[in-house]
């Protein structure tokens, strides 16, 4: 899994009919002390995230067992909002 | 989920059958303020997506969850057309 | 998927008994000008490429769905040959 | 499969209900002398794993085979602790 | 597929129950000419592979479609020894 910090939103009109109803959600994957290590990826909201929370991405197809994308076309989700990274080492 | 910029489109004659009538978009994963991050992908459409329109890129196994795409050998699906992008933080 | 340039081949003689009677193609994965993103990836030929053919690459779970490589153990097939890239954007 | 060290934890109050009662550790992918190679992800703990053990990572659906991690939605997971890497060539 | 140069071995005791009994080499991913491209992924040893072997390696859930760690956790396996490699473009 991956760090991320959500920084926005994008919609979309025109989509695959079992899009319909999720929320899409804008991240940049980041190291546990913030910092960007891939921008601008999109994942599906399975914790009810919003903007500035640091969420745990759920890949491949591992993001369709989530209980809310459970069998949508989607290979991320923010599946946990993170409360607390600890590095001790 | 990535975000991409459709560019092109890719033809091919001699291909697995069950590629017959799709249409091959060539795309640039961008970031969203449109910088490419990763370019000249080729996904299948799965949203009547056109060169120029920025799309939302579904990878992997997700490819074949799609409405138009399932079963299909592709690994990568246009599925949505991005309206909007709204990065706040 | 990708676009890539097949190069050359590879022969094996100890492998998988399920790999027994594919060609093994080693590909060059590059953009729509033909610069080399990603060298040397080894695909398994499922549309009679040779090497010089501009190929779409198919990757993950997708290879096992092409009908000449259902069920066997690769990562990576030419699923078509490419007959002309169209960039517009 | 990769080799990381184990370097922290991540706690979540919030999240997907099939993600409770896994431990979520912290790791940076390493190679055999101990470099990193790749930051900061996170890891489900499949083999009691903890701060400062080298691991053995598993990712993709792979993850989902782990007898601690069947069927959860989790894409990456340490399976065994690494006692000894020897490189000889 | 990917070309990897088995480099060395990695043991470990504490581990899940499906990896006992499975061989774990340590391998460079390579390009045909056998500069390094990503070192030190682990595969699964699945054609009796040993140090200083050129080898394919087969990633993802293709990895458990291998005849020798068919339903394991492994997401990388050497799935052939290769004899040869033969670049003509």
């Amino acid at each position: 899994m991956r760090i991320a910090r959500i920084t926005g939103t994008a919609t979309a009109t025109v989509k695959d009919p079992k899009l319909s109803g999720l929320t899409l959600l804008v991240a940049d994957i980041v190291d546990g002390a913030g910092k960007v290590l891939d921008p601008a990826v999109v994942v599906a909201d399975a914790c009810s995230a919003g903007v500035g929370d640091l969420v745990l991405v759920v890949s491949g197809s591992a993001a369709r067992v989530a209980a809310r994308t459970g069998g949508l076309p989607v290979d991320m989700v923010a599946a946990a909002i993170i409360d607390h990274i600890d590095i001790r080492a």
